[in-house]
């Protein structure tokens, strides 16, 4: 075990052990003056940022992947206002869910507290250096951050912005730290502190999260994939069941709750599908259908096996036309990753079972699968998504990086 | 890997898909059909039962392992009423724990769903066969159950009973599945499912629970040990400070939510300890006490620093006087194993303080700590207590056996 690695694990857990004392107004003051200081010092950022940007071209990074590294004016504002927003949503550490009284007197409760420290390991956008921090302190959590190497400098810079603001606050600075150092062996001793780390978040693509299930000793909150499905019911608002599935499949198609299966009943496949097929045409969407879709759209290509559980990410959906939405449930839970699943329907019975039966962590009626995201369901913010079932499955918020302890108040009560 | 072991784990992840789906109705009506066979099936539980007890005498086992290996007519008529009883909770399943309105009309909300499939590893008591496997079909999980060897036979009949009452209340019989063998590498098997087990659930003494979290390829709901306080504070009702401190130790001294540590205030000390000392005596208890305690009992004998971390399950008790709450505090938190900790106190505010930072998983006031248990708490049921943060702290109920699914109702919402 690394000795730097070891002291960070044992920073964070006694920078927790404070923070989650820490009062409401005493965190969010702390992130509107990091908020404050991203601003004045913009130049710095940018300087660090610079530094990355220049070795990542060097090293051959294509377009998309220097995008996804560069902090634009546009992204330091979007941490800027990030910060507010999250200082304004309300803080659940201490709520009572819930109290009771048992037939003792004894008043028994649950109260949220924080989970205590969070790892997250993330490639190379270095805004989820912020943006992770700041839900994190809003919780009353520790966090230690690894990011990728490519945005190492960028990722420093920021870092210790924010662990200056919380020193300046009152707060540990330690509830923040960065693991100093691009070497892959410290990923590895980080994945073994589960003394001092309560649960690990991954963020990025399926070869990080898998690395990270396999060697981490504390448990992992994680998705590897959405293979996300729209199933346009017999009886279906046609007009509806179009938009609905352009809107899945291109509004942003490198996401995990783009659409990446459409499922047709039979009975509206004739009146539906050539009118989709040519709007995803449109669009610029490569279908690849099952026979009887072909049948339908001559141009469309044959689907394998594997486009039944292909995350295309991507201008390609897969298509199939199905018997029943029994069959439609079954393909999906065949195929499926637990992500996000939809129905079209006018049917109340159809709509009710669908519902109950698809065991997704997001399950819609008549919506995009888009939707599968904190900011678009109302948690306010969003930390990942889980679809593993432990603890959190679906979007991961504020109220995710918290836990309940049980709390009884009582005059003497003894145990018979 | 094993053959027959995997074969466990597909089977039961089939059979959960389907018990996901069953009314409550149908699983009360097995619960109580499973009750009613345990009743005429006395005589072969017992035979089998005989089997397990004999083999275990002639191993040289000892007089409480063999009691606690024995299916006695008062265990066997616990595991029957307690069939009965968790067929009388309410179903967590389905219920829709809150729903809210987003600005574009979306309604969304989030929906009680079985957690799937359950492994549970345990050592000799046989009636934890029975217990499990009734909560985990309550719920609507799968569960897959590893008794101790020297109950092999025990946990079989009992196992086979409880299959044959799911197959005939048309429910899948792979639901409930014991392993098959004795042989501990296929212990070892079952902790890489984590394909096909979704949680693991070990039960026992801290060397079994420590090798299951070694290798457990699954998360794993556990508590390691119950290092439980008490701090009697200054000002405190001295006699409810002593009825609650006989109670925490004396009531049942073997389990984990007992006081192992008391904590006093030095203003009532001198008044305190020299009478609470005299009833433990009489109780047959025997104290460590900090230096300041042995001048205050002069027969008590004197604490090492193994004794404030000294989980003893016995009649010891390590007790130190404090010089405040704070203290008292950061003793718990320096040598307490976030189980239970109880203060007793006249004082508000300082019961408010207790409350807030005190982070185990029951916190009490003015009550012995033996009431953290499912049970006691008003949670109806328990399958066991987790000392980690994640997904359960504290004793773990039916509800503890769910996790939720987000569920989204619209009319056609498009994500912009």
């Amino acid at each position: 075990m690394r000795e730097d690695i070891l002291s960070l694990g044992q920073g964070a857990r006694r920078a927790a052990q404070r923070m989650g004392l820490a009062d409401s107004e005493t965190k969010n003051r702390v992130l509107l003056g990091m908020a404050e200081a991203l601003r004045a010092e913009g130049r710095l950022i940018a300087e660090a940022n610079g530094r990355d940007l220049a070795r990542a071209s060097e090293g051959g990074l294509s377009g998309a992947k220097l995008d996804r590294l560069r902090i634009s004016d546009k992204v330091l504002n979007e941490m800027i206002s990030g910060l507010g927003e999250v200082a304004a949503l309300p803080d659940p550490v201490g709520e009572v869910t819930r109290m009771w009284l048992r037939p003792n007197g004894l008043r028994v409760g649950r109260m949220r507290i924080p989970l205590g420290v969070i790892g997250i390991i993330y490639e190379s956008r270095p805004n989820v250096t912020v943006d992770a921090a700041a839900l994190c302190i809003k919780a009353g959590n520790g966090v230690i951050l690894r990011g990728g190497s490519e945005a190492f400098h960028s990722n420093m810079c920021l870092a210790s912005i924010l662990r200056r603001c919380l020193r300046e606050g009152g707060l540990p600075e330690d509830v923040v730290q960065l693991v100093g150092t691009t070497d892959r062996a410290a990923v590895l001793d980080l994945l073994k502190l589960e003394e001092y780390i309560d649960v690990m978040i991954p963020r990025g693509g399926e070869e990080l999260i898998r690395f990270v299930c396999e060697h981490a000793a504390m448990p992992v909150l994680k998705h590897y994939k959405g293979v996300c499905h729209i199933y346009v019911d017999e009886g279906a608002d046609l007009d509806m069941a179009e938009s609905v599935c352009l809107n899945a499949k291109v509004q942003r198609p490198g996401t995990c709750n783009a659409m990446e299966t459409l499922l047709v009943h039979e009975a509206v496949a004739g009146a539906f599908l050539p009118r989709v097929a040519e709007s995803f045409r449109k669009a610029g969407v490569e279908l690849r259908g099952c026979p009887a879709t072909r049948r339908l759209v001559p141009d469309c290509k044959e689907a394998t096996e594997e486009d039944w559980a292909a995350e295309y990410l991507d201008y390609i959906l897969a298509v199939r036309i199905v018997g029943s939405m029994e069959e439609a449930m079954e393909h999906i839970a065949t195929h499926g990753s637990r992500h996000t699943e939809a129905i079209v329907t006018r049917d109340l019975r159809r709509a009710h079972r669908f519902i109950q039966e698809v065991q997704s962590s997001l399950v819609l009626v008549n919506a995009s699968t888009r939707f599968n995201d904190g900011f678009q369901l109302g948690l306010g913010a969003e930390i990942g998504i889980s679809t593993s079932r432990l603890h959190a499955f679906g979007p991961m918020g504020l109220e995710e990086l918290t836990t309940t302890k049980f709390i009884a108040l009582g005059d003497g009560q003894l145990r018979s």
